[in-house]
Protein backbone atom coordinates (compact mmCIF):
# COMPACT_ATOMS: atom_id res chain seq x y z
CA UNK A 1 0.00 0.00 0.00
CA UNK A 2 1.27 3.37 -0.62
CA UNK A 3 -0.34 6.02 2.45
CA UNK A 4 1.49 9.16 2.70
CA UNK A 5 0.06 11.21 5.86
CA UNK A 6 0.32 15.29 4.76
CA UNK A 7 0.03 18.33 6.86
CA UNK A 8 -1.78 21.80 6.38
CA UNK A 9 0.24 24.10 8.77
CA UNK A 10 -2.47 26.40 8.55
CA UNK A 11 -5.54 24.70 9.69
CA UNK A 12 -3.60 21.98 11.12
CA UNK A 13 -5.58 19.68 8.90
CA UNK A 14 -4.23 16.28 8.25
CA UNK A 15 -5.01 14.83 4.82
CA UNK A 16 -4.18 10.93 2.95
CA UNK A 17 -3.51 9.84 0.09
CA UNK A 18 -3.98 5.89 -0.48
CA UNK A 19 -3.05 3.81 -3.03
CA UNK A 20 -2.62 -0.13 -3.60
CA UNK A 21 0.25 0.05 -5.53
CA UNK A 22 2.26 2.19 -7.79
CA UNK A 23 0.66 2.97 -11.07
CA UNK A 24 -2.41 2.63 -9.57
CA UNK A 25 -5.57 4.21 -8.31
CA UNK A 26 -5.52 6.97 -5.55
CA UNK A 27 -7.68 8.16 -2.66
CA UNK A 28 -7.50 11.26 -0.97
CA UNK A 29 -9.50 11.95 2.62
CA UNK A 30 -10.15 15.69 3.34
CA UNK A 31 -7.86 17.65 0.88
CA UNK A 32 -7.12 21.14 1.67
CA UNK A 33 -7.64 23.74 -1.35
CA UNK A 34 -4.48 25.50 -1.10
CA UNK A 35 -2.49 22.25 -1.27
CA UNK A 36 -3.91 21.49 -4.32
CA UNK A 37 -1.22 21.55 -6.36
CA UNK A 38 1.15 19.85 -3.56
CA UNK A 39 -1.61 16.64 -3.94
CA UNK A 40 -1.09 17.02 -8.03
CA UNK A 41 2.57 17.10 -8.24
CA UNK A 42 2.69 14.22 -5.84
CA UNK A 43 -0.03 12.14 -7.40
CA UNK A 44 2.01 12.60 -10.57
CA UNK A 45 5.37 11.80 -9.14
CA UNK A 46 4.49 8.58 -7.89
CA UNK A 47 2.62 7.63 -11.20
CA UNK A 48 -0.81 6.86 -9.44
CA UNK A 49 -4.03 8.33 -10.86
CA UNK A 50 -6.85 10.02 -8.75
CA UNK A 51 -10.26 8.72 -8.79
CA UNK A 52 -11.64 9.76 -5.65
CA UNK A 53 -11.46 12.44 -3.22
CA UNK A 54 -13.77 12.38 0.29
CA UNK A 55 -14.33 14.45 2.84
CA UNK A 56 -15.28 12.96 6.04
CA UNK A 57 -17.19 15.82 6.48
CA UNK A 58 -18.09 19.29 6.08
CA UNK A 59 -15.19 21.57 7.54
CA UNK A 60 -15.34 24.29 9.30
CA UNK A 61 -11.97 25.29 9.51
CA UNK A 62 -10.39 25.11 5.85
CA UNK A 63 -11.60 24.58 2.15
CA UNK A 64 -12.08 21.81 0.53
CA UNK A 65 -9.84 20.94 -2.42
CA UNK A 66 -12.43 18.10 -3.22
CA UNK A 67 -13.97 20.52 -6.37
CA UNK A 68 -10.69 21.87 -7.71
CA UNK A 69 -9.10 18.10 -7.59
CA UNK A 70 -12.83 17.27 -9.40
CA UNK A 71 -11.50 19.74 -12.24
CA UNK A 72 -7.80 19.20 -12.40
CA UNK A 73 -7.80 15.33 -12.57
CA UNK A 74 -11.43 14.24 -13.80
CA UNK A 75 -11.23 12.34 -10.26
CA UNK A 76 -14.95 11.28 -8.69
CA UNK A 77 -15.53 13.70 -5.38
CA UNK A 78 -17.62 11.82 -2.52
CA UNK A 79 -18.79 12.82 0.88
CA UNK A 80 -21.78 10.96 3.31
CA UNK A 81 -25.50 10.59 2.33
CA UNK A 82 -26.68 13.21 5.04
CA UNK A 83 -24.11 15.73 3.49
CA UNK A 84 -25.70 19.27 2.50
CA UNK A 85 -22.88 19.67 -0.29
CA UNK A 86 -24.85 19.51 -3.46
CA UNK A 87 -21.72 19.48 -5.24
CA UNK A 88 -20.28 16.23 -4.80
CA UNK A 89 -20.40 13.17 -7.29
CA UNK A 90 -21.16 10.62 -5.02
CA UNK A 91 -22.69 10.14 -1.82
CA UNK A 92 -22.01 7.18 0.51
CA UNK A 93 -23.94 5.68 3.28
CA UNK A 94 -22.73 3.13 6.79
CA UNK A 95 -22.06 -0.50 5.12
CA UNK A 96 -20.61 1.13 1.51
CA UNK A 97 -16.79 0.88 0.87
CA UNK A 98 -14.53 3.50 -0.49
CA UNK A 99 -12.39 1.64 -3.15
CA UNK A 100 -9.43 2.31 -5.36
CA UNK A 101 -7.96 -1.18 -6.81
CA UNK A 102 -8.09 -3.99 -4.58
CA UNK A 103 -7.79 -1.55 -1.46
CA UNK A 104 -11.56 -0.96 -0.15
CA UNK A 105 -12.02 0.94 2.93
CA UNK A 106 -15.37 0.25 5.38
CA UNK A 107 -17.52 3.37 5.84
CA UNK A 108 -18.91 4.03 9.06
CA UNK A 109 -21.60 6.84 9.86
CA UNK A 110 -20.15 8.41 13.29
CA UNK A 111 -21.71 11.61 13.50
CA UNK A 112 -21.70 13.94 16.49
CA UNK A 113 -19.11 16.80 15.59
CA UNK A 114 -21.58 17.06 12.47
CA UNK A 115 -24.37 15.01 11.40
CA UNK A 116 -22.46 14.56 8.28
CA UNK A 117 -19.17 12.41 9.87
CA UNK A 118 -17.96 9.74 8.39
CA UNK A 119 -15.09 7.64 9.35
CA UNK A 120 -12.59 5.06 7.21
CA UNK A 121 -11.23 1.92 7.80
CA UNK A 122 -8.92 -0.29 6.95
CA UNK A 123 -7.74 -3.58 8.72
CA UNK A 124 -4.78 -1.87 10.46
CA UNK A 125 -6.23 1.88 10.55
CA UNK A 126 -9.42 4.23 10.72
CA UNK A 127 -9.75 7.33 9.32
CA UNK A 128 -11.39 9.60 12.10
CA UNK A 129 -12.45 12.84 11.17
CA UNK A 130 -13.18 15.17 13.92
CA UNK A 131 -15.12 12.29 15.65
CA UNK A 132 -12.05 11.10 17.29
CA UNK A 133 -8.34 12.96 17.81
CA UNK A 134 -5.62 12.86 18.94
CA UNK A 135 -6.48 13.00 23.21
CA UNK A 136 -9.32 14.64 22.16
CA UNK A 137 -12.64 15.08 19.99
CA UNK A 138 -14.13 17.21 17.81
CA UNK A 139 -16.47 19.92 19.30
CA UNK A 140 -20.08 19.33 18.81
CA UNK A 141 -21.09 23.20 18.95
CA UNK A 142 -22.61 23.65 15.14
CA UNK A 143 -23.69 22.63 12.05
CA UNK A 144 -25.62 20.34 14.00
CA UNK A 145 -22.91 18.87 16.52
CA UNK A 146 -24.46 16.34 18.83
CA UNK A 147 -22.55 15.39 22.39
CA UNK A 148 -25.17 12.10 22.70
CA UNK A 149 -24.32 11.20 19.07
CA UNK A 150 -20.71 12.12 19.05
CA UNK A 151 -20.61 9.14 22.64
CA UNK A 152 -22.34 6.99 20.72
CA UNK A 153 -20.10 7.15 17.52
CA UNK A 154 -17.06 6.95 20.11
CA UNK A 155 -18.30 4.10 22.64
CA UNK A 156 -20.71 2.50 19.84
CA UNK A 157 -18.57 2.30 17.07
CA UNK A 158 -15.04 3.49 17.30
CA UNK A 159 -13.45 2.59 20.48
CA UNK A 160 -14.88 -1.33 19.46
CA UNK A 161 -12.22 -1.73 16.85
CA UNK A 162 -9.08 -3.61 18.12
CA UNK A 163 -6.78 -1.85 20.81
CA UNK A 164 -4.04 -1.96 18.29
CA UNK A 165 -5.59 -0.08 15.31
CA UNK A 166 -3.94 2.81 14.23
CA UNK A 167 -6.04 6.37 14.56
CA UNK A 168 -5.73 9.19 12.06
CA UNK A 169 -7.08 12.04 12.53
CA UNK A 170 -8.40 14.82 10.41
CA UNK A 171 -6.03 17.27 12.52
CA UNK A 172 -3.54 17.43 15.24
CA UNK A 173 -2.16 20.58 17.18
CA UNK A 174 0.15 19.31 19.40
CA UNK A 175 2.81 18.14 16.88
CA UNK A 176 1.79 13.97 17.10
CA UNK A 177 0.61 11.96 13.78
CA UNK A 178 -0.32 8.96 14.72
CA UNK A 179 -2.55 7.63 17.38
CA UNK A 180 -4.16 3.85 18.57
CA UNK A 181 -7.64 2.85 19.50
CA UNK A 182 -6.20 1.17 22.94
CA UNK A 183 -4.08 4.21 23.33
CA UNK A 184 -7.20 7.09 22.77
CA UNK A 185 -9.26 4.59 25.29
CA UNK A 186 -6.64 4.73 28.14
CA UNK A 187 -5.47 8.10 27.99
CA UNK A 188 -8.25 10.69 25.88
CA UNK A 189 -9.04 12.72 28.62
CA UNK A 190 -12.35 13.07 26.97
CA UNK A 191 -13.21 9.54 26.75
CA UNK A 192 -12.78 9.06 30.42
CA UNK A 193 -16.24 10.25 30.99
CA UNK A 194 -18.07 8.10 33.56
CA UNK A 195 -21.14 7.99 31.25
CA UNK A 196 -23.05 9.46 28.12
CA UNK A 197 -24.87 12.25 30.51
CA UNK A 198 -21.32 13.22 31.70
CA UNK A 199 -19.81 13.40 28.22
CA UNK A 200 -22.68 15.51 27.04
CA UNK A 201 -21.96 18.01 30.27
CA UNK A 202 -18.68 17.74 29.05
CA UNK A 203 -18.74 18.50 25.51
CA UNK A 204 -21.72 21.33 26.19
CA UNK A 205 -19.48 22.95 28.62
CA UNK A 206 -16.78 23.91 26.19
CA UNK A 207 -17.61 27.26 25.40
CA UNK A 208 -14.95 27.56 22.39
CA UNK A 209 -15.20 30.60 20.18
CA UNK A 210 -16.12 29.84 16.22
CA UNK A 211 -13.04 28.43 14.20
CA UNK A 212 -11.53 31.90 12.34
CA UNK A 213 -12.69 30.44 8.73
CA UNK A 214 -16.19 29.19 9.58
CA UNK A 215 -18.02 31.64 8.18
CA UNK A 216 -16.14 31.46 4.94
CA UNK A 217 -15.35 27.73 4.88
CA UNK A 218 -18.45 26.26 5.50
CA UNK A 219 -20.43 27.87 2.36
CA UNK A 220 -17.18 27.38 0.12
CA UNK A 221 -17.53 23.63 1.30
CA UNK A 222 -20.97 23.52 0.60
CA UNK A 223 -20.17 23.98 -2.87
CA UNK A 224 -16.86 21.40 -2.67
CA UNK A 225 -14.58 24.54 -2.73
CA UNK A 226 -15.24 26.17 -5.72
CA UNK A 227 -16.53 29.73 -6.09
CA UNK A 228 -20.36 29.73 -7.18
CA UNK A 229 -21.98 32.83 -8.32
CA UNK A 230 -22.99 35.28 -5.64
CA UNK B 1 7.37 -1.88 16.74
CA UNK B 2 6.07 1.21 17.97
CA UNK B 3 7.10 4.21 15.85
CA UNK B 4 5.76 7.83 16.46
CA UNK B 5 6.51 10.74 14.09
CA UNK B 6 6.00 13.91 16.15
CA UNK B 7 6.24 17.72 14.46
CA UNK B 8 7.90 20.80 15.96
CA UNK B 9 5.92 23.44 14.24
CA UNK B 10 7.93 26.50 15.26
CA UNK B 11 11.14 24.79 13.75
CA UNK B 12 9.84 22.46 11.23
CA UNK B 13 11.19 19.56 13.10
CA UNK B 14 10.51 15.92 12.71
CA UNK B 15 11.69 13.63 15.62
CA UNK B 16 11.06 9.67 15.95
CA UNK B 17 10.31 7.67 18.65
CA UNK B 18 10.65 4.19 18.31
CA UNK B 19 10.62 0.77 20.58
CA UNK B 20 10.18 -2.79 19.74
CA UNK B 21 7.64 -3.64 21.82
CA UNK B 22 4.91 -2.06 24.27
CA UNK B 23 6.55 -1.72 27.63
CA UNK B 24 9.92 -2.06 26.32
CA UNK B 25 12.66 0.15 25.94
CA UNK B 26 12.67 3.22 23.92
CA UNK B 27 15.02 5.63 21.19
CA UNK B 28 14.39 9.09 20.62
CA UNK B 29 15.53 11.02 17.19
CA UNK B 30 16.43 14.45 17.06
CA UNK B 31 13.87 15.84 20.01
CA UNK B 32 13.29 19.76 20.21
CA UNK B 33 13.86 20.81 23.78
CA UNK B 34 10.25 22.73 24.04
CA UNK B 35 8.26 19.57 23.67
CA UNK B 36 10.00 17.53 26.08
CA UNK B 37 6.86 18.00 28.16
CA UNK B 38 5.08 16.27 25.13
CA UNK B 39 7.43 13.15 24.95
CA UNK B 40 7.66 12.42 28.59
CA UNK B 41 3.91 11.98 29.13
CA UNK B 42 4.10 9.88 25.56
CA UNK B 43 6.20 7.70 26.78
CA UNK B 44 4.96 7.31 29.92
CA UNK B 45 1.63 7.25 28.12
CA UNK B 46 2.66 4.03 25.95
CA UNK B 47 4.73 2.44 28.87
CA UNK B 48 7.69 2.79 27.71
CA UNK B 49 11.26 3.46 28.75
CA UNK B 50 13.31 6.02 27.39
CA UNK B 51 17.04 4.75 26.97
CA UNK B 52 18.45 6.61 24.20
CA UNK B 53 18.21 10.02 22.84
CA UNK B 54 19.69 10.53 20.19
CA UNK B 55 20.73 13.70 17.36
CA UNK B 56 21.55 13.02 13.91
CA UNK B 57 24.30 16.36 14.03
CA UNK B 58 24.19 19.45 15.85
CA UNK B 59 21.06 21.68 14.91
CA UNK B 60 21.45 25.25 13.95
CA UNK B 61 17.68 25.38 13.99
CA UNK B 62 16.33 24.37 17.45
CA UNK B 63 17.76 23.54 20.65
CA UNK B 64 17.85 20.23 21.15
CA UNK B 65 16.57 18.06 24.34
CA UNK B 66 19.37 15.96 24.55
CA UNK B 67 20.78 17.03 28.15
CA UNK B 68 16.52 17.75 29.30
CA UNK B 69 15.52 14.22 28.98
CA UNK B 70 18.75 12.74 30.40
CA UNK B 71 17.95 14.75 33.53
CA UNK B 72 14.75 13.96 33.39
CA UNK B 73 14.65 10.04 32.37
CA UNK B 74 18.72 9.28 33.06
CA UNK B 75 18.75 8.05 29.16
CA UNK B 76 21.95 8.14 27.78
CA UNK B 77 22.29 10.84 24.98
CA UNK B 78 24.39 9.91 21.88
CA UNK B 79 25.84 11.90 18.48
CA UNK B 80 28.71 10.21 16.65
CA UNK B 81 32.02 10.44 17.07
CA UNK B 82 32.55 13.39 15.21
CA UNK B 83 30.35 15.81 17.12
CA UNK B 84 31.65 18.96 19.25
CA UNK B 85 29.01 18.43 21.63
CA UNK B 86 31.29 17.24 25.09
CA UNK B 87 28.09 16.56 27.05
CA UNK B 88 26.64 13.47 25.14
CA UNK B 89 27.24 10.49 27.26
CA UNK B 90 27.40 7.98 24.40
CA UNK B 91 29.77 8.41 20.86
CA UNK B 92 28.74 6.32 18.00
CA UNK B 93 30.37 5.54 15.02
CA UNK B 94 29.69 3.78 11.67
CA UNK B 95 29.26 0.51 11.71
CA UNK B 96 27.97 0.53 14.79
CA UNK B 97 24.82 0.42 16.00
CA UNK B 98 21.98 1.78 18.06
CA UNK B 99 19.56 -0.84 20.45
CA UNK B 100 16.67 -0.68 22.38
CA UNK B 101 15.57 -4.14 23.22
CA UNK B 102 16.16 -6.34 20.07
CA UNK B 103 15.81 -3.43 17.37
CA UNK B 104 18.75 -2.53 15.96
CA UNK B 105 19.98 0.73 13.99
CA UNK B 106 22.63 0.62 11.81
CA UNK B 107 25.04 4.27 11.57
CA UNK B 108 25.68 5.64 8.70
CA UNK B 109 28.36 8.66 8.64
CA UNK B 110 26.97 10.91 6.13
CA UNK B 111 28.35 14.11 6.22
CA UNK B 112 28.24 17.08 4.38
CA UNK B 113 25.42 19.43 5.78
CA UNK B 114 27.83 19.60 8.74
CA UNK B 115 30.67 17.34 9.66
CA UNK B 116 29.19 15.64 12.38
CA UNK B 117 26.05 13.97 10.36
CA UNK B 118 24.90 10.60 10.62
CA UNK B 119 22.00 8.58 9.08
CA UNK B 120 20.24 5.62 10.95
CA UNK B 121 18.73 2.53 9.31
CA UNK B 122 15.91 0.13 9.75
CA UNK B 123 15.76 -2.64 7.27
CA UNK B 124 12.30 -0.22 6.09
CA UNK B 125 13.51 2.77 6.84
CA UNK B 126 16.05 5.27 7.28
CA UNK B 127 16.10 8.32 9.71
CA UNK B 128 18.24 10.65 7.27
CA UNK B 129 18.76 13.99 9.28
CA UNK B 130 19.27 17.10 6.78
CA UNK B 131 21.48 15.38 4.26
CA UNK B 132 18.61 13.91 2.62
CA UNK B 133 15.19 16.11 3.16
CA UNK B 134 11.84 15.46 0.46
CA UNK B 135 12.71 17.00 -2.37
CA UNK B 136 15.84 18.63 -1.06
CA UNK B 137 19.12 18.21 0.74
CA UNK B 138 20.74 20.22 4.19
CA UNK B 139 22.44 23.39 3.21
CA UNK B 140 26.18 23.19 3.19
CA UNK B 141 27.76 26.63 4.08
CA UNK B 142 28.04 26.42 7.87
CA UNK B 143 29.17 23.86 10.57
CA UNK B 144 32.26 22.58 8.44
CA UNK B 145 29.33 21.58 5.79
CA UNK B 146 30.71 20.48 2.29
CA UNK B 147 28.88 19.76 -0.83
CA UNK B 148 31.01 17.28 -2.03
CA UNK B 149 31.11 15.29 0.96
CA UNK B 150 27.17 15.49 1.05
CA UNK B 151 26.66 14.42 -2.56
CA UNK B 152 29.07 11.50 -1.49
CA UNK B 153 26.89 10.87 1.68
CA UNK B 154 23.98 11.07 -0.97
CA UNK B 155 25.21 9.36 -4.32
CA UNK B 156 27.66 6.58 -2.10
CA UNK B 157 25.62 5.81 0.72
CA UNK B 158 21.95 6.73 1.40
CA UNK B 159 20.84 6.43 -2.57
CA UNK B 160 22.17 3.10 -2.58
CA UNK B 161 19.41 1.88 -0.23
CA UNK B 162 16.64 0.03 -1.67
CA UNK B 163 14.35 2.03 -3.38
CA UNK B 164 11.53 1.35 -1.05
CA UNK B 165 13.10 2.28 1.46
CA UNK B 166 11.07 5.29 3.45
CA UNK B 167 12.76 8.51 3.79
CA UNK B 168 12.23 10.00 6.98
CA UNK B 169 14.07 13.33 7.28
CA UNK B 170 14.56 15.64 10.16
CA UNK B 171 12.36 18.32 8.71
CA UNK B 172 10.20 19.18 6.45
CA UNK B 173 8.33 22.54 5.42
CA UNK B 174 6.02 21.45 2.75
CA UNK B 175 3.39 19.40 5.07
CA UNK B 176 5.26 16.32 3.53
CA UNK B 177 5.55 13.73 6.54
CA UNK B 178 7.75 10.75 4.69
CA UNK B 179 8.91 9.55 0.94
CA UNK B 180 11.04 6.29 -0.56
CA UNK B 181 14.78 6.12 -1.55
CA UNK B 182 13.20 5.81 -5.12
CA UNK B 183 11.25 8.51 -5.03
CA UNK B 184 13.91 11.14 -3.83
CA UNK B 185 16.53 9.42 -6.83
CA UNK B 186 13.74 10.49 -9.63
CA UNK B 187 12.32 13.65 -8.06
CA UNK B 188 14.24 15.68 -5.87
CA UNK B 189 15.52 18.43 -8.19
CA UNK B 190 19.00 18.73 -6.43
CA UNK B 191 19.76 14.83 -6.94
CA UNK B 192 19.23 15.62 -10.65
CA UNK B 193 22.63 17.30 -10.65
CA UNK B 194 24.71 15.96 -13.56
CA UNK B 195 27.53 14.81 -11.00
CA UNK B 196 29.83 15.64 -8.23
CA UNK B 197 31.38 19.73 -9.42
CA UNK B 198 27.59 20.35 -10.50
CA UNK B 199 26.12 19.60 -7.27
CA UNK B 200 28.84 21.81 -5.22
CA UNK B 201 28.11 24.61 -7.51
CA UNK B 202 24.57 24.43 -7.37
CA UNK B 203 24.72 23.92 -2.86
CA UNK B 204 27.05 26.38 -2.89
CA UNK B 205 25.16 29.05 -5.01
CA UNK B 206 22.10 29.11 -2.83
CA UNK B 207 23.25 31.92 -0.98
CA UNK B 208 20.80 31.43 2.25
CA UNK B 209 20.20 33.39 5.23
CA UNK B 210 21.42 32.33 8.59
CA UNK B 211 18.91 29.98 10.50
CA UNK B 212 17.05 32.54 12.71
CA UNK B 213 18.34 31.15 15.69
CA UNK B 214 21.56 29.63 14.89
CA UNK B 215 23.65 31.61 17.15
CA UNK B 216 21.81 30.66 20.20
CA UNK B 217 20.80 26.90 18.98
CA UNK B 218 24.40 26.12 18.00
CA UNK B 219 26.38 27.40 21.41
CA UNK B 220 23.09 25.51 23.24
CA UNK B 221 23.02 22.18 21.28
CA UNK B 222 27.42 21.99 22.31
CA UNK B 223 26.04 21.46 25.88
CA UNK B 224 23.19 19.37 25.06
CA UNK B 225 20.57 22.39 25.32
CA UNK B 226 21.59 22.86 29.00
CA UNK B 227 22.28 25.88 30.68
CA UNK B 228 25.70 26.18 31.05
CA UNK B 229 27.27 28.83 33.22
CA UNK B 230 28.60 32.28 31.50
Amino acid sequence: MIFRQLFDRESSTYSYLLAERPGGEALLIDPVLENTNTYVRLIEELGLELVLAVDTHIHADHVTALGALRDRTDCASAMGEMTKAECVSVRFREGEKLCVDNLHLDILYTPGHTDDSYSFLLPDRVFTGDTLLIRGTGRTDFQNGDAAAQYDSLFGKLLTLPEDTLVFPAHDYNGMTVSTIGEEKRHNPRLQAADKQAYVDLMNGLKLDDPRLMDVAVPANRSCGLKTAA
